[in-house]
């Protein structure tokens, strides 16, 4: 006897250019009837019957929303179907080993309020399925569940994985952060105050700014909007913290002295090229993302003209992502174990914006893609 | 007694916006006179006096010739001076220990006829100064000394620490060597081929370009004078050689695949930019020099647009100078053996191109911008 509901999802209906438009590129539409009386998998093949809490939203996502032409990383999402994104999904029905009803698990699904989660048997001579990460004791109430999509999940490890391999931050030196009150960026800034950097950043919106540095405990920062030159605002940043610290500032800098030794770039654009102008000999780029060109056209996007700077300085940049040998993996352990800690004793904080019902999905995506959330992106989904 | 003489000397007597002019910028000026019987220096102090034979023309000597409020690495040269580069000179007197007339030795110097080297005694708790590097057996006629300002002096090692460090070549893999009939670029190409690399070329002729096929044994290049889009010309070399060996080239490659692994730079500019575009996942950029870019004023410069796919390729652009920890005295043994050796054995070739006189100089080192010299530019001083 089936148990029909609706189905509720995040679609990607049209390709867009731009940025994507509300209720155009990306609307809510209904996938189902959904049976929530549907028979789980049969023979080797097991599975869960989910109804999913919260979704993550992150800038990766928008480069899923092309033409299937352009080739990239990921392949691209098929016009009309939900956008997939990490999960946290409580276990309705189970028949997999392991999982019982009420379970929290973490998961790469389509973003609807329902899905099928069917964990096959291997093929001979091929390895066993990875098991779905299941939450700890998701109803402790000292560790807000929705940290393991953000600081304890894929945005954490990211900062955590990329900070360390990429940006080797040593004591006494600084780093810069853009897009310093996001997932990532909360958390890269945190670490960085940790191993004894002075950290700036850079955000949106002044209350962003009080954020970071009366909440986050950076030294300094800047409202990009209200700040034409990165250079001028770095620059400026820098000599101010060296004059409280009752340093002589008066001399002009030599080159690749007296800047900034990381620039860890959530942003790209002009942020990208008033760092490289800044960078301290033997400085590090950490191409973490380059959310500001995402939405342009190729002729649209900023020119980089001082790239020769890499010579001058013996820069080194390095794009990653968290999936990559030596990355992630490698660090996975240290940063759950340590993360948690920190965020139960209060000594990191892990800020999450929520919007709330799979209807304000769209809503919720674009405004992610605009920066104007404040803290992790998270889609309640189950209100 | 004095002896004097003239000292003709290659001269900074303006400073350049774009490429320098001869007669206007550089010019030939006599510096002299130059006593040959002047006293040498006395006390701890010793001295050498200095018949110049060759001088070193290379790309960042541009670098020198700018309005000295300009910041850079290394000072600039103060208008009027003779412009100092590395030079290969005869001993006519000496009172340093270890060197007698008739010696060769490998100092940067003024570019003029005649020096006299002053080696300093070192002060209380300073180490003593380096000697002058002396070249072995100046009239073995098995080994051109003008090599020891090219494939064995600081463009050989810088090209050879810099492959190793920062190209990390393996078996199999596909560079591309940008100038690459020039000092560095032909060295680069001749040991990617020695490590099993299939190697690619651009240059600026097609005489250069049937030297690095047939001569240098790379397995292709381009004239970058006749192609205008670097990214197409790298894929069409790519799909023909795979074609060669008898792959099926007929698929659309994937992002980040059958495309080249290392780019090695001495060009930037538009060249960066479609290697950029064709570079492998996890490929490598070893920024050597961008002297396509020294001769222009910002606003001139190439605007790269592409940085973002440092992140979905995880590439890594590195900077670097020869002098630099972990660069070329890590390598300098290695590299002096087996080039020797390599040169010697006709295994590997290392073309220069001389220009004779020192009235010549200013056309040589205008032409050597340009790329009209044909591999390393040499300054014959001594006619």
């Amino acid at each position: 006897m089936p148990s029909n509901t609706k189905n509720l999802a995040l679609t990607f209906s049209k390709v867009p250019t731009h940025t994507p438009v509300v209720g155009e590129h990306v609307t809510v539409e209904d996938k189902g009837p959904f049976d929530l009386d549907q028979p789980l998998p049969s023979g080797d093949d097991k599975g869960l019957i989910l109804e999913t809490l919260y979704a993550s939203l992150d800038p990766y996502l928008r480069g899923l929303l092309r033409d299937p032409s352009v080739k990239s990383y990921m392949p691209a999402l098929p016009l009309g179907s939900p956008i997939t994104a990490g999960t946290l999904s409580r276990v309705l029905r189970s028949n997999l080993d392991g999982y019982v009803e009420g379970d929290v698990v973490r998961l790469p699904l389509p973003i609807q309020q329902y899905n099928l989660y069917v964990h096959k048997a291997p093929k001979k001579g091929e390895p066993e399925w990875q098991k779905p990460f299941k939450v700890p004791n998701p109803d402790d109430a000292s560790l807000d569940i929705r940290h393991y999509l953000g600081a304890l999940g894929m945005p954490g490890l990211t900062a955590y994985s990329s900070l360390y391999e990429i940006g080797k931050p040593k004591k006494g030196e600084t780093i810069v952060v853009s897009s310093a009150a996001g997932a990532v960026g909360q958390l890269v800034g945190q670490l960085a105050k940790h191993e004894g950097l002075t950290v700036f950043g850079s955000v949106g919106t002044d209350d962003k700014l009080d954020f970071i540095i009366n909440e986050l405990g950076f030294d300094g920062g800047w409202n990009y909007k209200k700040e034409k030159s990165t250079k001028e605002v770095i620059v400026r940043l820098v000599k101010e913290h060296r004059r409280k610290k009752g340093e002589d500032v008066s001399d002009e800098p030599g080159v690749g002295t007296e800047g900034i030794d990381i620039f860890y770039d959530n942003v790209g654009g002009e942020q990208l090229d008033g760092a490289i102008e800044t960078l301290n000999m033997f400085g590090r780029i950490v191409e973490c993302g380059q959310i500001s060109q995402y939405n342009l056209p190729p002729s649209d996007r900023y020119p980089i003209t001082n790239t020769f700077l890499t010579i001058v300085k013996r820069l080194t940049m390095t794009g990653f992502m968290v999936g990559d040998a030596n990355m992630g993996a490698k660090h996975s352990q240290a940063h759950v174990e340590n993360v948690s800690q920190w965020l139960k004793d209060g000594s990191f904080k892990a800020k999450i914006h929520e919007d709330v019902g799979i209807e304000k999905g769209p809503e919720a995506f674009v405004g992610m893609l605009k920066g104007d959330n404040f803290g992790k992106a998270i889609l309640k989904v189950k209100v």
